[in-house]
């Protein structure tokens, strides 16, 4: 299957200083970010995907570090349902994280990394980054902002406080808000990655030493919230592991991982360290929290998207208990008591919350259909 | 109210070894309970409420180091559900716990703690543990076995393997077997007190450290699973911590507890540490996911209950996600199968597994006619 040949990454820094919702301002920011496909001469073909709270730029190029396929590779390519024979993509690393755009492990003015000085971002700040981004690139105007989860987030944050910039806005398995499940279990993440004394109050680069079990940890928890329990129950069930000698596994009576699950489990934790910050992780999950659109815009949830004459498309799946269907159904009333155009589908799928990023024909035709 | 006046805690040792599923025997166990009400001269009023993982001996009793009333005061008393003017009703701490039966901190017999040392332990070895202990008391059979969550394991695991030990059984909030999305959140619980350096490989005792912070962590991720999503948002929706000034609160744009579930969680996870060994968290989860009543009886759970001629009562929560309602229903159509006489009820509460020990008056009704 053909592949989209992205640029290498390719990195600026912001001319202007972001201000931000905590007040402060960020000077230099830098963003890292791909681009797939060409840009039309009338600069009107460009569709921004916002990425995932562990996402990255790496939206379909290898990523640098794993080696691995880009995280949205099935859905961007030629000839796919975001289809860069026709679009110009644009994906940026989200500030606040750590795969080259400003973030907790950034050099500070001082010439040390930030770490906790860093400024606590929200994903309305994301999104002014991106929309600066927009800005230097010279793209007044999206096709579309097309996001899943966190992405969908800064969808609809972009929708509501830029509502010019986008044509048409498809969010995926997110919500307007993140509810009291949602913050508890960020919450437990980042406590996990704080009790490990590796952490150092956020001051560990360059120790040596870093709060790699923490993280561990914290992925492991958040990473049970992506899958169902239908899902987990196919893949794993309660099978064993094979014994390192081929033999048939069982109980054995101690700590290891019996399960497969326990296995797949670790694997994941300790996987996701080699390639992710945990700073970025406190500040990126922080912002999540904090994400209230309502709030944001008077308390109604359809004030917020009063001024924006962009179509809506809102995606959610049966199996998602981290952004179950009825937090997409508050937004489709919302938009609807806005006047926003807008189109809701309920996809099935086994697989929980990371449905938006496996295999669901249902989500390439939906996709593939908005974008016409 | 009237509350039930118990016997200070006893203890007693076991006359004989227990023999272990793990093939391990284990000497000289000593069991810690207590118990509420009178034994009748021909001893057939006993009822026997095994206790859930966190859970103790204090069942209707103030606990010794919290000072908290019983963890069922609300059901266990004079003129309650399980009414002690009528019933004699023991409660045990099982082992591998910390409450004063044998577990890892409990001492060798070379003088140390056992530490990780302790074998591995299964539900049915704590159902051994309480039979044993039944028959010290001269208990023969028991009018009921009443337990919720790993309570209702012990008692759908005594029925199976102790057949003629129990006229009814009572199981609540519970399930046959641990589901891969039940041993993945046990496991991140596991990593995260394994992680802590003051967990020392188990050997914390008397050293003046503990892994409070890794049990913490693991404290609040089990916490989310006891509530039901709809708990937590009518409970704490998204609703700020008011400031120490008494100001309201708002987004700090820092990483202390903004938002009040945030803090719940926090003195959640604190607050048990207080009363809970780590390492008797490590021992009980792994006995809870190594349940599978069906594999012990040769892969059909209906055989597990064919010896038995108890009648049964099962009892779920609409809201509870850790054992939901068709873990319930799997085990009736094993009872089903069985010819077990069995009533079935799903009640409607909306504080998720941990219905069971809040305020659900149906619960109390289910619960008084079963032991008519």
């Amino acid at each position: 299957m053909a592949t989209a040949r992205p640029l290498p990454t390719t990195s600026l820094q912001l001319p202007d200083p972001l201000p931000l919702d905590s007040g402060q301002v960020l000077d230099g920011v830098t963003i890292a970010y791909e681009t797939y496909g060409a840009l039309a001469p009338d600069c009107r073909n460009a569709i921004l995907v916002p990425h995932a709270l562990t996402g990255d730029q790496h939206l379909a190029s290898p990523h640098p570090i794993t080696g691995k396929p880009g995280w949205w590779v099935r859905m961007v390519g030629p000839g796919k349902p975001i289809d860069t024979d026709r679009f110009f993509v644009i994906c940026a690393n989200v500030i606040g994280s750590c795969m080259g755009s400003s973030g907790p492990a950034a050099t500070h003015a001082d010439g040390r990394p930030f770490a906790m000085r860093f400024p606590v971002i929200t994903i309305r700040d994301m999104v002014r980054a991106n929309v600066a981004l927009l800005d230097v690139l010279g793209i007044d105007r999206l096709h579309a902002v097309v996001g899943g989860s966190m992405g969908g987030m800064q969808a609809l944050s972009l929708a509501a406080n830029f509502p010019d910039r986008a044509d048409r806005v498809l969010a995926i398995a997110t919500t307007a808000r993140h509810s009291a499940q949602n913050i508890a279990f960020h919450e437990v993440g980042r406590q996990a990655i704080m009790a490990d004394p590796d952490w150092q109050g956020g001051n560990y680069y360059g120790t040596g030493r870093s709060p790699d079990k923490g993280l561990s940890v914290a992925r492991m928890a958040a990473h049970i919230t992506y899958l169902s329990e239908a899902g987990l129950t196919g893949k794993f069930g309660r099978r064993f592991q094979e014994r390192p000698d081929g033999t048939a596994g069982g109980r054995s009576f101690g700590f290891d991982a019996d399960f497969q699950v326990e296995s797949y489990l670790r694997y994941q934790g300790l996987a996701f360290t080699d390639r992710f910050d945990a700073n970025s992780y406190l500040y990126i999950t922080r912002a999540m929290d904090y994400f209230d659109l309502a709030e944001e815009h008077g308390g109604r949830l359809a004030d917020a998207f009063a001024g924006t004459p962009a179509r809506f498309c809102v995606v959610s799946f049966d199996t998602d208990w981290l952004y179950p269907t009825s937090e997409s159904r508050s937004l489709v009333q919302a938009l609807n008591a806005a006047a926003a155009p807008v189109s809701f589908v309920e996809l099935s799928a086994p697989h929980g919350h990371d449905s938006f990023l496996l295999d669901v024909p249902a989500l390439d035709r939906v996709v593939k259909g908005f974008l016409e």
